[in-house]
């Protein structure tokens, strides 16, 4: 037997409309009536592979000890394998092979294992080619959470033949920083793919002005320290919780007024003061 | 005392902006601290009786044993009837006698009792009209998961007096089906309402191309095993978790590209393939 | 030690596509693994204060005993206060010191101790400025439901020095009522803020007919008692389950058809019946 967990996280594209969740809810708790099912996300944008990735990857560092069980799934059905990865910080995370588990891979520490899934014994009988979240991956995470060993559900992969994500980096010049979204919160809220260090880099310091160009225009905003140190409407740079910086709109939302999607390209640039 | 059960399933339209689930789930815990709410799914539309019951039936296949307690109710506050039901299965529904748990009750068995929810010393006092999901049906479910006997609600109804929902059969001809629309899930794919046996028997094998015939329109659409083996945006017809056929758009949403809506006709042809 | 607490009850703005509500749980349960959580309603429109005092207000009433944790918070970063709350009814709430929590002390009998939370031990390490939700209510409210002292987060604050939201009262003339919309729940029910006995003071009883004007338009709807005694589609005013009235359209949406929102003047008028 290996470790048992008493809590199963789990993020999925599958929405709350529909019986999908609950099922697997359901699932896990004929198997493991005890283990705690502790939701992450239900609306991770359907089949967005990489929203689902940085979701999971800046919620598992908050999470006690748990398998992790992570459904993104648009080749559900295809030879894509379904893995159970094992991790430095302990938490085994369990979902399709994707590159969905791989940035949650690295925040846990870096794979020390995986195994590909293909003992159908431990599924749920004749499984479907469209509902693995049900049939296979909710057994499998209740299974694991009792204390099943993982190597148990199939062959071992080598860890670096697993499907990995690139974030993009951002290219700092002189006085700029190229930069992309990389993620776009429930608030309108657009993640940048760098941090504090890439923005003094370019000489921009917590006060100053900075100029925003996002989508063919051009904006100020001032990198400042919280949402309310521009008055309602005004557009802000500021670190956001996981100390990337983000663009925002107090009480606002920055997504619908900059008409901006996750990828979209962004350049953060100093603004030149005159001598005078 | 009747069987005691662990687990109270809900399923609701509620929806999750207000406070409707979570005073439910807070009446459950006051009556019967240590139950456990699994909650099936809180979006279905707006007073849609039978998309409830659809998804309803569809989910407690897959649930442990519990008070499956399910609210869509149009006509609170009239003199519909409030049930409890009880199944083959053991597991017993509560609910709005509309229809709404009869496709539940099938999956489970069928009914063997039922009875009337007339008892209002078992409800919250002096229930509203308007609120039945706080006043009257979480304190019911929560009591019979403690134990009570359904018969302490109120008078029994012979079970074939129950609402019950009819879902259209499809009409299957020489070489095409008359089908429709009876689900739409949160990735917009159409549930259909016939199996795989109906499309072998207009002489449509899996790798076969049909027609399918919907809203004035029509396309090919191969019938195929898995979401990608079309390219994506491509249309396909696959059999889904609980084997009917759907319609489903790779990487994509069939509602909204084929402008679909629950109950719409759909005609799915074997396209002949002329002898050379 | 003070009271310890089984529960704690949980609303929030933030939306159930991102991790924001899954990392406040994974928090709340690394510092209380037995404490279980009630989710009351993550929907309320982002930075809308009022809106989340109204639904917390709504739900405390039936919520076992339990640390209620509630987050709307534009003001996030900014000198505003954070607070922990005593109330009569022995639950303490946890949250901005923005209005929020203080119509839920209404309804829990009045607040009985407050102190602002200063102490950073009992916080996340380097708590981050956008996200006190994780790094501060949440550590903040399992410390309190295992049984924490409320004194420890910090100095005690005046009651009378709590941010306090002002519900418009309405005004009543001869035969009308000047009202205002002050919630809309998700079937587009129109809350007012008026009750039973203002309606019978214009002389409107069950079953009359009113003027109804709202968007400069008007409407007549009958005072029912129920949403099906009126035809589908049809207006009208009936008690909702906190004893206010509300408009609602039968099998309908009156927020969308009426386009109101919320804080929209209403005015209620009794339908003058001719002498003939």
């Amino acid at each position: 037997m290996a470790r048992a967990f008493r809590f199963v996280t789990f993020l999925s594209d599958y929405g709350l409309e529909d019986e999908f969740v609950g099922v697997c809810r359901g699932v896990m708790k004929r198997f493991a009536p005890d283990v705690e099912i502790l939701d992450v996300a239900h609306g991770i944008p359907p089949q967005d592979v990489s929203a689902g990735a940085t979701v999971l990857a800046q919620a598992v560092k908050y999470m006690p000890p748990a398998v992790h069980l992570a459904i993104v799934d648009p080749g559900v059905g295809t030879p894509r394998r379904a893995v159970v990865i094992g991790t430095a910080a302990g938490s085994p995370l369990v979902g399709p092979d994707n590159g969905l588990l791989s940035l949650a891979v690295e925040a846990l520490g870096g794979a020390t294992q995986a195994f590909s899934i293909t003992n159908e014994d431990l599924c749920l009988d004749t499984p479907s080619r469209t509902f693995h979240g049900r049939d296979i991956f909710a057994p499998i995470a209740a299974r694991l959470a009792l204390g099943m060993d993982p190597e148990d559900v199939g062959p071992a992969v080598p860890v670096e033949q697993l499907v990995h994500l690139d974030v993009p980096p951002p290219k700092v010049d002189d006085d700029h920083i190229h930069s992309r979204v990389v993620q776009i919160d429930h608030f309108g809220n657009l993640q940048l793919n760098f941090g504090r260090s890439e923005l003094e880099g370019i000489g921009v310091l917590l006060g100053d002005q900075t100029e925003v160009r996002i989508g063919g225009r051009s904006f100020t905003a001032p990198y400042s320290g919280a949402f309310s140190e521009v008055k309602k409407g005004g557009l802000i740079l500021l670190e956001d919780s996981h100390r990337h910086l983000m663009l925002a709109i107090n009480m606002g939302n920055a997504r619908a007024t900059l008409e901006a999607r996750r990828g979209d390209p962004v350049i953060i640039a100093r603004i030149q003061v005159r001598a005078s």
